[in-house]
């Protein structure tokens, strides 16, 4: 089944203890449809400017990734500069600028029409919203959101979480929207506000899975660890190259069932280790499946019993 | 097999954002104790001084920790005194009064000579080495430090390392004391100065197993997360729970295979959760190992895919 993104297509500069790399492709989108065009059909939403080019556009072509939905407009892309110099788990932003994607208008081509799954990528609230009443036909939508739409855009935000499926925020998110400090507690109120399950990301310490009916003396539904990895050079992008393994990987199944949205977190976690191995996009470009499978074996054997 | 631990005992006066608790009875080696006496028959070696009466006694006795090695000298006991207000993850010393322990020189029952089991817990590693000197029997040697030490003490902790089977400590002791951010490199580092494994804990997100052998593709050998709580009411002692429940199973265990060692993370993990339920050593105090099995159980279906 594919799935249809909107989110961020951008340029990223990035210094990490590892070096530095000035403007490459980077976004939400990208690095999402990246992750998830290892499992099922992607189509992306997103604005770009005249700094788009045929090296861009191959990086998506090269993973058949539809961007149809990719409008070009007069300008420059959002761009993005920030550090983990001193720590790989928090980015120091340096510069934002939203260029193109100040006023982006989300246009859904008609070939999209038909995707049931819908992943609405950290944008403003408003705008997922549109884009979910735009894609009625969508049976599984899912989404992501950020601190600053928490605190400042707290109705539109919402409304948005009373038409998700499935949440994928971090720690500092679900606490943060829920005002509770207790994680299991931050969750259950979350999914009071509309998603049926929620995925809560401890960056490099794994993610958890909540569901709605979970029982409340098991606390949570999954939890996985991270994949130990001996060299992380570019923590960016490895949130959205998790929730990509993570929706792609259940778009690709026959059914949405409680253990297919288990192996996911696991199929989410491979993904997300994969992409900081190198900066931006340049592992997710030259990841295969069977690397991916591979390393899912592994990681299976590392925290599993038996 | 039983387990002799030498180490704290001592009183200890907490504030948590649950509330406040005086001079309550703590110390790592009685929480390692209370811990690992649900899997095998445990001996302490402590000092304490007068205020140590027949209530404490009683808290080691209950279980039928042996209290032979407690020598009580005349003053008081170890004291500590701590909150975690902002915190959960990390206690803000008020005060620490070492009296009796300042001068604690381990003397060890001729009853105790015949344990194959010995935890070296966090205190000075000079009588660490000594206790490990003193027990030429032992033949599975675990141990644990913490900052002050690695940073101060540096020759002596790398003498008791070279004795050390097996290291548990956190984190930022393991990047410490290997001087590298990296948790798989550090890890690496540790184990080349002497342990033949290495358990790194992450307090609030679990904890990861590593041996001398493990293959470098893996990073590590074992990774668990840690169990989701609703209610966390005291962090005291969660490290020293999960070392003892840790270190308790394999001692109970018939052979030190690898899935030995890798039960031992899921029963460290559960101990250390029951830990923070109550105050001090509350929770310790009342649970049962069918209330254990049954954490356990649950912790296996929220880890593992089937």
């Amino acid at each position: 089944m594919s799935i249809t993104v909107v989110g961020s297509v951008a340029f990223d500069s990035i210094e990490t203890p590892a070096g530095r790399r000035d403007r490459c492709l980077g976004g939400a989108a990208t690095y999402f449809s990246l992750a998830a065009s290892f499992f099922t059909p992607i189509r992306v939403i997103a604005v770009v400017g005249d700094d788009f080019g045929p090296a861009e556009e191959a990086v998506f072509e090269s993973h058949s990734i539809d961007t149809r939905g990719i409008e070009r407009a007069p300008g420059k892309s959002f761009f993005w500069e920030g550090s983990y110099l001193d720590n790989l788990n928090e980015a120091k932003t340096h510069n934002t600028e939203l260029n193109v994607f100040g006023s982006f208008e989300p246009k859904i081509p008609e070939a999209y029409a038909d995707s049931e799954f819908l992943f609405l990528a950290n944008i403003d609230p408003v705008l997922q919203r549109r884009v979910r009443q735009a894609m009625p036909q969508a049976r599984l939508v899912a989404g992501d959101t950020m601190n600053y739409w928490i605190k400042d855009h707290r109705p539109a935000l919402l409304e948005v979480l009373k038409g998700l499926d499935l949440l994928l925020i971090n720690d500092t998110e679900a606490r943060m929207l829920a005002g509770n400090p207790n994680l299991v507690q931050a969750a259950r109120a979350v999914l009071a506000l509309g998603p049926r399950s929620l995925v809560v990301k401890h960056g490099e310490y794994g993610a958890t899975l909540f569901h709605a009916d979970t029982p409340a003396i098991r606390g949570a539904d999954l939890r996985v660890p991270a994949f130990p990895l001996e060299h992380v050079v570019d923590p960016t992008g490895a949130g959205d190259s998790f929730a990509g393994g993570f929706f792609g990987y259940l778009a690709s199944q026959p059914a949405l069932t409680p253990a297919a949205f288990r192996s996911a977190m696991f199929y989410g976690s491979v993904l997300g280790s994969f992409a900081v191995e190198r900066f931006g996009t340049e592992r997710l470009r030259q990841l295969t499946r069977p690397e991916i499978d591979h390393r899912f074996a592994l990681f299976r054997e590392l925290t599993h019993l038996d």
